[in-house]
């Protein structure tokens, strides 16, 4: 069955590519497999990740630049992310909205996760999607994020490329932005760049950009474009400055160092999957939870805990 | 010298209280005996959370709850928390104009704590300032966030007690609150409520609530205090909301609940660093980073690299 679905998917049909994605999804046996074999043959594709705070416009962004990317003949699909609670429905409504200006477009692939209970699950499920679409022959992945919390961040390091969108007059946001994804960004895009502010805006992400010491000065300088993406102006801008920072990756070693450090982060958490797995055969769920009853009670420690478990797994 | 410590610590003395903190953050010899032996000896402190976002006014309105509960007769220790960049230096600030205010009370203990590079680093050792603190006798911690990202949510997570802070006019904020936030809130506080536009934001956070299909609705309600940090009104009321979660978390089994359930991350988080270890010992650093480029070089896959591993491991 893989195989078929593979040969079909990498040729760029459409059902075999949705039908991939939800046996991945769901996990299916002989899928982690197949994600292997598609692993081998990815590596193409120019993986984007757009974040930031919600009503920034985002949707409408990506959207926009979907449409400029087609216009340069690329084949786009783009990732919808909402790890928040599962009452918000935000990436459902925001793809019903898309697919009706583009989603009929045969080059233009739409797909949106939900969370998965847990941050790691969803960066997973994340990182596989990327992997399938990236075999399938995609010139752009889009990961777009819903919100711009922590758990965003960690799904859009999987990007090879972060714009972080903001808009005018959201001073508070722009202090947010300095919670860790400042740090991240690749772009800044100021979006709805008709309001009043929006140079001010500009002027304080530069200043912020000259306060980020983390940064090497010799190294890539973030750009931040101004857009308005009810209009679309400025989104073939963006498009440049994306396509100026893969090319500015690859010609210094620079994509080769991101690639590795995903494979890094990627296995540590295989590891750790195997590592539950194994204390739930060795110890057991019941005796863990007699030993969390234990510490919680204070009766034991977590260190002598830990300890003690260790031993049990021959760590 | 950790006998010494522990028994002068535990009789209030501040001294040995600082060097105790400070023996633990830089990870001394020895340092994780003490805190096993410090584990017995809490569980009494009430641990209250405090996050939101910037520019919410949470120094003031701590600095104003310390003073309440001060009142109250109780002895209170302060965790301030900043997981963002390095270069913010917000935290630290923040202590000054306390310390001015507050910190001349032998009765009162500030800490701040900054990015540990890792939020993983930073949520453990908040956990084990917590516990120096709960064995020396301090009838409440609060840890105090200057963000409200998911590293924060992450951080108050070690709380009993969370309170989330916002202020009115906020609106795209009470959207972001929704970004796991909103779930792990235990009591609201709209502070500056003297602004135009308070009773809206305690509207429209009843309107979330409700929304929150999460939330098991027999059990706790999470109440709205309206608060004005800078003249202390409703802090009062803060301070008995409080009081009235504790007692509930107590005769409703949950405070054990709570405490089983960060007994069991704390244990899990150990174990993954003792599997850290165990790579660097049995796989080593060279061999690992060879398998990484491998992955990232596509001639090998993260799957089959991480069941070699484990293999290797004997996971």
């Amino acid at each position: 069955m893989y195989d078929d679905l593979i040969t079909r998917l990498t040729a760029g049909d459409r059902r075999a590519l949705a039908r991939m994605v939800s046996l991945i999804e769901n996990g299916a046996p002989g899928s982690q497999e197949a994600l292997a074999r598609l692993h081998a043959l990815g590596g193409h594709a120019h993986i984007i990740g757009v974040t930031g705070s919600p009503g920034a416009g985002k949707s409408t962004l990506v959207m926009q630049l979907v449409r400029e990317l087609r216009r340069r003949a690329a084949r786009v699909a783009i990732i919808a992310v909402d790890p928040t609670s599962p009452f918000t429905g935000g990436a459902i409504l925001g793809d019903r909205i898309r697919m009706q200006d583009i989603g009929g477009d045969p080059n233009v692939y739409i797909r949106s996760m939900a969370s998965r209970g847990s941050v790691g699950g969803l960066s997973s499920a994340t990182r596989d999607a990327v992997r399938v679409l990236d075999a399938a022959a995609f010139d752009h992945i889009i990961i777009e994020t819903v919100g711009a919390g922590q758990a965003e961040v960690e799904i859009v390091r999987a990007a090879q490329s972060i714009v972080v969108v903001t808009v005018p007059g959201m001073g508070d946001d722009i202090q947010a932005l300095k919670a860790g994804i400042l740090e991240i960004a690749d772009c800044f895009c100021v979006n709805k760049a008709d309001r009043p502010g929006a140079d001010g805006a500009v002027a304080e992400l530069r200043m912020l950009l000259s306060l980020d010491t983390g940064r090497d000065k010799a190294a890539w300088k973030p750009p931040i474009v101004k857009t308005i993406a009810a209009t679309g102006e400025g989104v073939p801008a963006l498009a440049d400055a994306l396509a100026n920072h893969i090319a500015f990756l690859r010609a210094s070693g620079q994509l080769v160092e991101r690639g590795e450090r995903q494979a890094r982060s990627e296995i540590l958490a295989l590891l750790y999957q195997a590592l539950l797995a194994r204390v739930d055969a060795t110890i057991g769920p019941d005796r863990f939870a007699a030993v969390v009853r234990e510490v919680a009670a204070r009766e034991n420690d977590p260190y002598s805990a830990a300890r003690a478990m260790e031993q049990q797994l021959g760590l």
